[in-house]
């Protein structure tokens, strides 16, 4: 060959290599993603799968087991120990830290050496009837110590002595009833009420406007019965001996009453305790039925309207006082509990998020009980025990949420939220950046019947999703998901043909979260058919019989309804933490503006001439949220051309989603309420359980009916309408493009 | 050959192919990099001297030429027109989206047809000296309409009539001096007291709560007057026909006095006059030295100490009235001002970031003039103006810049900060969760000596930064630097060897932004030697001697000082929104805190003995601030291994140094004062115009040498501490690692 030869081979074969190469980069260069995209949705479906049936019905019943022996009541050594043991537990299932988290606030318990009770008072001072002095300790519990005796937490001490007057459920309408049609002024008198319908707290702030110096709270077996059920042990009836303890606090979300809006740390200022916020100033004193008919039976006055009886063999004659032959016998509290600065703890356990570690899911519930506390709160702790559990063991097959996942076991919920609202106020500058959503887990079962959820609009679409992938806890139910039994139990007639989700109200550790910092919250458990048990929560509620034996032998024995409590909550959280996108739908929270605006504006109707007269419109509150209704609608639009493998533009719609729920605080907070500030949802003064919405323009309308002045009443109507509006269309511009 | 040859032939090429096309797949897959690197520092950097370097002395001269012809009072149609003009100019500029934003505000304006004045009154009732009604026309103006005359915005109509007497600059302590020294107490009296020390609203205060029924406020010329300058228009000091406008409120922060806490939109309800927020209660004029002196000179009463008088030819006695032959007469202000609900407009105009569209940089400053604004604030608005057109101008280069900037000309900040206050409580939660960084644009020359910033400590280093990138633009300084000539004139002797900063303190439009909403703020202009010209602001300041022609021909006659300032303000915007990593230093936040807390304590030093009674410690946040100090050294060590190609992690980062400002806003605010919330910035409650450090806990100790009871006061101070604490810590936990 000559040289020309060699040459143009050494050219042709390097031009081939050349090209081979420039081929093979080129296709290298663009094969290679840019993002590094993985089969997340699949993967993570196929984990949520997993995490989903790793929670087991008889772990959960182990759970529940271990941690309702003995009481433990916020404040005490036990539930500081049960503390130690969670941490540890949640240490073990795999957690990436677990911490004790304390605060010094303001418990109350009774004087351990001067119980309190109530008496009938002779003439002469002899007491000749005095209540008991502690419940029928429940078999198998006969050598447990420290069961603390039925008391109204925070109530002052005292011995104020009076004529009786009995006012129905004390609430805010029976006192009006009261001192309206039938003419009687409880002013330095003894008033008894029973127990339901409203928060306790509410009745005695009620029994203190209208004057009383003294308050008895019972429950009747109208309201703390169910038809054909035996009374524990033999049933999950409260017996005659039962009583239910409870805080009288009206705290209105301050959390510990002596530092409002700060942390009791050590070097927290406290108010003195006359200061104090939501403190009760007269006695306050709950008895059980049969010691109630001995204070009823012989009152005198007047025979009252049929639904102010409730279901014990007596008139429930009204009083003041007693007849006939009683007439000189006066009733006396006698009430000797101490207000004590106490150390409480939380546990707060973390499992880091592997993208975006500052977004947070809270998985958060109470573990202090009045005394075992077998429904509340333990059957909710040990779902949260047994999810912890699940993820911990998730995490251990390489697993690990894109967002960070905080579990908190809170302290003195019973005391008025004070674990989880401390921790709200030490935390709330990183929780209102950074808190995607809160998910509540009190007590996971008050009934047989069926699932019950209240939660934040756009949590609705995820709620479903997730019970649909869950199964019936049911009997005779096999196939059937949870979605379809509960939809079969508890449609949404009037508004859809979907199971009815409720709005949040308060009375659990979500409060601070939802109604305060303005986190998109929801709770779920197990519940009772509404349409057909007309008992007030469950039976036992709150007093020594809420043990593990009542959920094991009746509400729950193969603990299926705990475990499908378990995955729905667990579930939330899973795909809270886990999905690219937040599952939060925000046309939900349009749909329910929607309702809500026409509800509150059909309450003010029913007063079309001072509408008139005073020129009240809600114009301007439907015309908000119609904007919102675009707003909405166009972001959703927007989500579908969204390119998801950018990932600052997902996280800049997901701030969008995330701070949603934060558009609807409102930092002046509602009327004399510094700390309810959710425009949309809070309790209603009248009733700290249930949930309005629109609560300043409802409790201005509340107040319009007994208003000296209407003018001014339908003027602060006004305002609470121009603050809604105001409100809508500023949430509605955090939907709308970012610039 | 044989089949087995080319058989081997084939395998052997195959594979060399495969094996090239392999290396160059795997090269060019390593090749490609993940995330789309670009050469965005260098190439900001070029565009940012680009950016400087566009703004020219004589442009800035033609804005504000054009826009001081004629006066514009908030609510005028002037003022519309010149908003009209600049939203037009700035979309010519080519800013992405200009809008006129406009609120319902209540201004106050005088009566056309009665026109307000004071006059000494005879027994008889005969009117013997009335003030003028109006300040001489400078010339060239002779034929301008609609010079609104020297009055007091908001004082309300009234004539009252009395002695006189005399309380210096009308501060507390004046106040304390003239009753508990001089005892003299001024119930029922008209007071005057000379302008300058505080803000008038406060004088305004102050003699409320001393009992004054009238209050004269008059420009002595020892406030007023520059040693050896002439009077305007032969110099630029105040002639002695000229008076100082001004509103008299005490909003504390709530911009329209009928809608604190909301944008006063149609929809919005308004509260009462009655009800309306920090209007005075007595009637208030201003006056100029010609005047002052024919109220002054008759005065009778005894001699005040030397500090007490000004440079007029009177003796400066305090009264109470006139001495010897005119001791039968009074004095009687005669006020016909009215208040109107009336539309004001802000012109928004937007620059929407490339990367991140959510974060916000906003570059702020009023429009609104008392009359032509030559000063107040066209100087800042013509700044505001060549920093838009030198902006547009890069942008049509290809620049955009990663956050998206917000230019803001704000209407009515003399009737209280209104425009920009609106926008503030209208955007609030935008801002609140996406703003980077506020910087304001008054008045941009107070004095011809040298640069004065006023900002949070976050952004020192980056006005360091910036200013060493800027010429000096004092003749002489060739070559040198602004920082260099700024450093030479005003160094920060006591702390370190820098330029001076001062802290934010309120009187511009900042304060939502900043004291309410937290937001990293910062202004900066062209000022006086403090140490050698004693005179309060500037001389002619809210006179109508503002015009053009005083900056032209005094003030900056090259228009290189407004040059340099626009330089400075428009660096920072530029930087804010164009690095990768936020400008904002944790560590010099730090720093300040610590100096802040050694001062605070150090005012409680003086009492010894009542902070040992009381049980008073300022270790709770000596110890916060340390924990501050560890964290923010943390963050920044942090900072050095971050992997900036990583879009998220940059993000989360930034958003930490976003929300650091946010951190420390208390959202229950200062006591009694709910818009002011910063814990670590706000003005005194006894001197707007000054920023306070700890204001909460100064503001207690202010309080406790007046204290009736010492031990509540002091309960205040610690319980102020405590919150301090909390604040600082909370503050920590932000800069943690997120999870």
């Amino acid at each position: 060959m000559g040289k020309k030869s060699v040459l143009s081979r050494w050219i042709f074969w390097t031009l081939i290599v050349l090209t081979l190469f420039f081929f093979g980069f080129i296709i290298g260069w663009f094969a290679k993603p840019t993002q590094p995209k993985t089969e997340h949705h699949t993967e993570s479906s196929r984990f949520l799968k997993e995490f989903l049936e790793g929670m087991k019905a008889q772990n959960i019943r182990q759970h529940l087991r271990k941690f309702t022996r003995l009481p433990h009541l916020a404040g005490t050594e036990q539930n500081l120990k049960y503390a130690a043991q969670i941490r540890e537990e949640w240490q073990d299932f795999g957690l990436d830290s677990v911490d004790l988290v304390h605060y010094d606030v303001l418990l109350s318990f009774p004087n351990k050496t001067q119980p309190n009770y109530i008496s009938i008072v002779d003439a002469l001072g002899n007491e000749i009837f005095s209540t008991s002095l502690q419940e029928p300790v429940p078999d198998g519990y006969e050598n447990v110590s420290d069961i603390v005796p039925p008391y109204s937490a925070f109530s002052p001490k005292g011995t104020p002595q009076g004529e009786l007057v009995y006012v129905n459920y004390g609430r805010t309408e029976d006192f009006f009833q009261l001192e309206r049609q039938m003419g009687i002024n409880v002013t330095g008198k003894i008033v008894i009420v029973r127990y339901g319908k409203i928060f306790r707290g509410n009745k005695v702030k009620n029994a203190i406007l209208a004057g009383a110096k003294g308050l008895i709270m019972f429950s009747d077996p109208a309201d703390y019965c169910a038809d054909r059920v035996q009374t524990y042990p033999d049933g999950w009836n409260l017996p005659g001996g039962g009583a239910q303890r409870g805080n009288v606090l009206n705290l209105n979300g301050a959390g510990d009453p002596l530092t409002p809006g700060y942390p009791a740390k050590e070097y927290t200022y406290r108010s003195k305790l006359e200061d104090g916020v939501g403190l009760p100033k007269i006695p306050v004193h709950p008895i059980g039925y049969h010691d109630a008919i001995h204070l009823l039976k012989n009152m005198g006055g007047e025979i009252p309207p049929n639904n102010w009886k409730g279901a014990l063999n007596v008139s429930y004659r009204i009083g003041p006082g007693f007849i006939n032959d009683y007439k000189s016998l006066t009733v006396r509290l006698n009430i000797h509990t101490n207000n004590q600065v106490t150390r409480i703890y939380n546990v707060i356990g973390k499992i880091r998020g592997a993208v975006e570690p500052d977004r947070y899911i809270i998985l958060g519930g109470h573990r202090d009980a009045w005394v075992f506390g077998g429904i509340d709160p333990m059957s909710g702790a040990a779902v949260v025990h047994e999810i912890a559990r699940s993820a911990g063991s998730l995490l251990s097959k390489g697993w690990r949420p894109r967002r960070t996942i905080v579990f908190a076991s809170w302290d003195a919920e019973e005391f008025g939220l004070q674990g989880s609202t401390e921790w709200a106020e030490e935390n709330a500058k990183l929780l209102q950046e950074r808190a995607v959503a809160y998910i509540n887990a009190d007590s996971a079962i008050e009934g047989m019947y069926t699932l019950r959820v209240d939660c934040t609009p756009s949590l609705h679409t995820l709620v479903y999703d997730i019970t649909k992938q869950i199964d019936s806890p049911e009997e005779g139910e096999e196939g059937m998901s949870l979605y379809e039994s509960w939809h079969k139990r508890d449609n949404w007639t009037n508004n859809r043909d979907a199971p009815r989700i409720s709005k949040l109200g308060s009375g659990s550790d979500f409060e601070a979260y939802f109604i305060r910092l303005g986190i998109a919250s929801g709770r779920a458990r197990y519940t009772k058919n509404k349409k057909t048990e007309r008992y007030s929560s469950y039976p036992v509620y709150h007093s020594v019989y809420e043990t593990f034996e009542v959920v094991d032998r009746f509400y729950d024995p193969s603990f299926r309804r705990l475990e499908a409590v378990a995955r729905v909550r667990g579930g939330l959280i899973f795909s809270l933490a886990d999905s690219l996108l937040l599952p939060l739908d925000v046309n939900e929270y349009a749909d329910a503006l929607d309702k809500y605006a026409l509800s509150i504006s059909q309450i003010a109707q029913r007063h079309p001439e001072e509408m008139q007269k005073y020129r009240v419109s809600f114009d301007p509150l439907f015309s908000a949220v119609e904007n919102f209704t675009v707003a909405a609608g166009d972001f959703h639009q927007r989500l579908q051309t969204l390119d998801k493998a950018d990932s600052l533009q997902v996280r800049i719609v997901n701030d969008q989603l995330m701070y949603l729920e934060r558009a609807f605080i409102d930092p002046l907070g509602l009327p004399g309420r510094p700390f309810y500030r959710h425009v949309i949802f809070a309790p209603s003064s009248h009733n700290k359980y249930a949930g309005e919405s629109f609560p300043g323009i409802y409790d201005a309308l509340f107040d319009i009916e007994n208003a000296a002045d209407p003018e001014r009443s339908w003027d602060e109507v006004k305002r609470q309408i121009s603050i809604a509006a105001f409100t809508v269309h500023a949430a509605a511009m955090t939907l709308t493009s970012p610039a």
